[in-house]
């Protein structure tokens, strides 16, 4: 039943902007004198009935199916895109060359938000936890990127048309068929099948290309666009290459993500920092990654901003200093065992009992949870719509201690905006190992340690008759051997009278008991050398964009609809607006000097001199999230101050011309509410059509 | 002479820097009791002498030359070298991979100078101009570089050795050439030789491959690092190459520049304009040039961050409104004129005189010049080590109407930092013709303009007699001649009875006379479509951030030399310091209140607790350039304030602990100077060895 009642409804949405588009061509008809006020009255009462039985499709669904229509989510996402589009938030990049997917340019509202999420993201992370901020290229020479991985391990299967070449990705298709399956109620599935269709599609994420290859033949599929037969899966390397330099023998690669040049950098870090850990650095940059197939908008992109934070810590020691400030804060926390539970849901519990009760593995990462979900309210994210998930045990890589994702609810469902994650000492290891520098900190003991160390003596006379002119080398190599190997030679020793020993060339030698000694001592450590644990909070800024405009994107109902941005001072890409209330001169000028001291004051702002009317122009500005409207008027020019209007309460109050830039600066800086400024300054009451106007 | 003196110095020098250096750690002995004071005083004593000595053999090589020795200039780089990397401010990236020429790390001080001058160029140009911000990704498809010309003509020549296939620029290789056969002493050139040598010198920049191959052979160039044959020079495109997608047949670039991401968005920002012009479009991001030797640090790389402008004007109206604003400014101007001169000299002009005279293009030009100016020193560049050089006629494209370089003198010499271009419609045009999109503007005339048009109108009968079934195409192609064409047809006709026009599919017909009439008729045009110029303020973020670094540095003579940035309060990467006067919990805490304060106010700031020397903690701040310093001392918590340093005049203020905050805040924001701090509040006596400690 419930496909027959989204067609209705979305024919009745339909029905509603048609006649909203009369309506609005109506008043304007009606302005030039071609059309009268009789007849604008019928329209917008018919639009009042179209309204009416929208809503009763909608609350009929609602009760069929228990949950909001997906017509819903979808007029609410192409009420949302149209809007993004049309006011130039972001458009397709290269548009009159045609596009390519996966590329998109912020046009001066985008680029204004983003502009002031990074620097709120600069301001919360970077100044107010003191972090050591690099930035280092985009393209990186294959050397990096093969020690951490990204050459070998950094892809995606895909499979292509075997007749045309297109390419897709394997799991994608896999999911659609499976999905496909699970619905298709000609031929259903068996109860036996359905349990293996769905435990197979809640795996499809970690599937390898044998597995994926047998699936998409067990289910038939084949090239969506053409119906052609599909090739076996095969791994994709995500990374754009390119080559450095002029012989075009260096490749390089743009960066899958910022974090590696951070690691790269540890030691002058460590070393800017005085040797002291813990301590974070930071990066704001922008990433590449060569997708198999871009879709959803914002969401999965081709090149896109991250912001990542490497917090290196003592593994022995991830208490952290300030957790105390995060303790009492309750985000929703979905755990691994809510995860596998059966009412799976999430639930607000207080960071200082998530870490008590393990469900968090320490300290620094709940302190990082913490300070993320404040990042994300402060910006304008929902908190009853976003909530941190735990990676399952198989979602982690081996060598991460605990995963978290800052996930947020949207049209497109739950999207991952953030991952935080404990990857112990694994990036400084593989480094170290790939450049043969040694990326560690040393550790003063508060007191000198005793430990028990074995100690190899070679017999240096029973040494020279056995290895004669590489005795040199076996002895030096025997005086150097590391703890554990040192125990298994004596190990060796023991049992067969023999051991091995490689020396600093790569020569293996045979060393017998009577050549040597092995004992054990005590010996007084002031200190130790250690690899740091990394703990990696790291931001999709684009996503986070998308999220903060979704959950900020509302209507109001009047006799249009009228999109608003709720954003937050802070996000809002314009603070002001200025309108000098009809057009004349000595209004224009006043509202240019007041633009003038706002921008001073480093607000941005428009002034709008078009003479429409102000709901209009209200309406223009609230489209574009400008939380703040100043209206000069004939009053204005005798010293009576100007009119100050809030977006989300569409409120007013009068305000004296020389205070108006510091009442806004104030308001943008959070240092004044908008209740208190309305207590401070007199009501002006607007006319009740003002805003319809 | 000047070689064995420059010897003398760079002596001197070194001798300076190593007693600098012992007087240095004997003072530290001094204070674990393992040196004497007699000891640090001898020491002393010695460094002065030898300061002596170096300044005697600077004045005696000034004497001889008439110039600061070179050995200056290098001892001065050195230092400043030195300053920057040991304290971080840019790093050769990749550095434990053995680093990649032309790339560099921006660490803590050195991002956070970076954003506080794109903030500040933010400020400057989008907010207080108005301008439309947008940011569009670095990878970009074949086809915008195509029709921009990069894929074609974004070369540099490059000669390989032919033995071991090094890569070498040819101009820099000739260069290099002509310069030590100038200054051969042992073979000097004749006066002819030596003329036109330096006629070839000042023209190698133009060269194009053949001329280029014909000096090398001439001078005999060889590779210089092994000094086998060279190849002849060949054309090497500087664009790093990628390939977007996973089918690998869609080729893409780095792009080379930000501006064409404007351009190819100037349909939709016109319409964001609401259609009207002028308008200015801003992008701050990343390009990329595969430099065949990348060199001299920060000048010449090939990832770095651009900020560009593209302001779009009516071709016929290059006016500025807001020119009065900046006509008075009296930059040092070096146009062709004084180029080729023969003091070769810039002077110091007002931009109203500059246009006027007719030595700048347009006020729109001259206006972008100034603001240049302005922001320039905003930012610490020094006024009389910076100028605006007009390019030759030869240096420009032949498109470009007027270019201004923005000059910034240094060690290395006159750096181009930013370069202002009236660019005509050269772009939108190049855009136009690849993506058949027209990119132009409407103007309505104020008043309907009657012109003068050729009307072509074709004899229906005898061209369906001539023509048969293409006399419908003929027709038609006649009747929407372009103006300019349908005069030529008029011409040739009257000339010969005849001429040729063509079809949309691009067939060639010939018409005679009897065939059509030409008529030449009033009409009345209410507009015209035009492609607007571009005039594009494009600036290189790097090279002026390392402008600053040289503008800024000085070193204080004490005992020891002191380095120091005077970086302005905008620019500074740190805006202040606090100081607990010794290490006492109750002091630290009240530091931490206070550091926490100045957060709050959005000051970046650090504590040091290290409980050196005033002095030492004072050089060590005034080193990465923090203008404020706040110690904390016990009359701070008996409430009488803190004491507040300025770097430059290392003067002192006490200042109640709950306003340091907002002071620091106003001087940073140039709200309150210096002087006007210092009026307001008690001065604070420093010991005088305070500083020397």
């Amino acid at each position: 039943m419930a496909p027959e009642l989204e067609q209705a409804i979305a024919a009745a949405q339909a029905a509603v902007q048609q006649q909203g588009d009369t309506v609005r061509s109506l008043k304007a008809s009606l302005k030039d004198g071609n059309a009268q006020q009789s007849q604008v009255e019928e329209a917008i009462q018919k639009l009042q009935q179209l309204k009416l039985e929208l809503s009763e499709h909608q609350k009929a669904y609602q009760a069929a199916t228990g949950k909001a229509s997906s017509q819903n989510k979808e007029a609410f996402r192409a009420g949302l895109t149209n809007t993004l589009e049309r006011r130039l938030f972001y458009i397709p990049s290269f548009k009159i060359y045609g596009s390519v997917a996966g590329f998109y340019d912020y046009g001066p509202p985008g680029c204004a938000i983003k502009q002031n999420l990074t620097q709120a993201w600069r301001q919360h992370f970077v100044l107010e936890e003191n972090m050591l901020e690099v930035e280092c290229p985009a393209v990186t020479p294959e050397a990096v990127l093969k020690a951490s991985g990204h050459v070998e391990r950094f892809t995606d299967f895909m499979v292509t048309d075997v007749k045309t070449g297109d390419c897709y990705r394997a799991d994608h298709l896999l999911e659609a068929a499976i999905e496909a399956a699970l619905e298709d109620t000609k031929a259903p599935l068996s109860p036996e099948a359905r349990k293996e269709a769905e435990d197979m599609l809640a795996g499809v994420g970690e599937m390898r290309a044998e597995a994926l290859g047998a699936a998409l033949t067990k289910f038939g599929v084949v090239a969506p666009d053409t119906k052609n037969p599909i090739s076996t899966p095969f791994p994709f390397n995500l990374m754009f290459k390119t080559s450095i330099g002029p012989r075009g023998d260096l490749v390089g690669y743009l960066r899958p993500e910022t974090a590696q040049g951070i690691f790269v950098n540890f030691r002058d870090l460590l070393y800017f920092n005085g040797g002291k850990l813990p301590f974070a650095a930071a990066q704001i940059g922008n990433a590449y990654r060569n997708e198999i197939s871009p879709r959803a908008g914002l969401l999965r992109v081709r090149e896109f901003t991250q912001a990542e934070i490497e917090h290196f810590v003592n593994p022995d020691d991830k208490r952290h200093p300030k957790f105390d400030k995060v303790a009492a804060l309750q985000p929703l926390l979905y755990s691994r065992a809510m995860q596998m539970g059966d009412d799976k849901r999430a639930q607000a519990l207080s960071l200082g009992d998530a870490v008590s009760q393990g469900i968090i593995a320490n300290q620094t990462l709940a302190y990082f949870i913490g300070r993320t979900w404040l990042f994300f309210l402060r910006v304008g994210v929902d908190p009853a719509r976003m909530r941190f998930r735990q990676h399952l045990q198989h979602e982690m890589a081996h060598y991460a201690e605990d995963c978290w994702d800052a996930e947020v609810q949207t049209s497109y469902g739950w999207v991952e905006c953030a991952g935080l994650a404990d990857r112990s000492a694994y990036d400084l290891r593989a480094h170290t190992t790939a450049s043969k520098t040694e990326l560690t900190a040393y550790e003063k003991f508060a007191e000198p340690r005793e430990v028990d160390v074995l100690r190899v003596i070679p017999n240096k006379k029973e040494m020279g008759t056995a290895f004669k002119k590489d005795a040199k080398a076996v002895t030096e190599a025997l005086e150097a051997l590391p703890e554990e190997e040192a125990e298994c030679l004596r190990k060796s020793l023991e049992a067969d009278g023999k051991g091995s020993v490689t020396s600093a060339d790569g020569t293996k030698f045979t060393v017998t008991s009577a050549m040597l000694e092995i004992k054990r001592e005590r010996k007084k450590l002031a200190g130790r050398n250690f690899t740091p644990s990394v703990i990696e909070p790291s931001f999709g800024i684009g996503r986070i964009i998308y999220c903060v405009f979704e959950h900020s994107y509302y209507t109001r109902e009047g006799d249009e609809t009228r999109a608003v941005f709720k954003f937050t001072p802070t996000v809002a890409p314009t603070k002001a607006t200025v309108f000098p209330l009809v057009q004349k001169e000595a209004l224009n000028e006043q509202a240019g000097k007041i633009s003038a001291a706002l921008t001073a004051a480093g607000l941005s702002n428009i002034v709008d001199t078009t003479g429409n009317t102000i709901g209009k122009r209200y309406a223009r500005t609230d489209e574009i999230g400008v939380p703040y409207a100043v209206t000069v008027d004939f009053q204005t020019l005798e010293g009576e101050g100007v009119t100050l209007r809030e977006r989300d309460t569409m409120t007013q109050v009068r305000v004296p011309v020389d205070e108006i830039a510091q009442v806004i600066r104030k308001l943008v800086d959070s240092a004044i509410s908008w209740q208190e400024v309305a207590a401070k300054y007199p009501a002006q009451k607007a006319a009740e059509q003002e805003e319809q106007q």
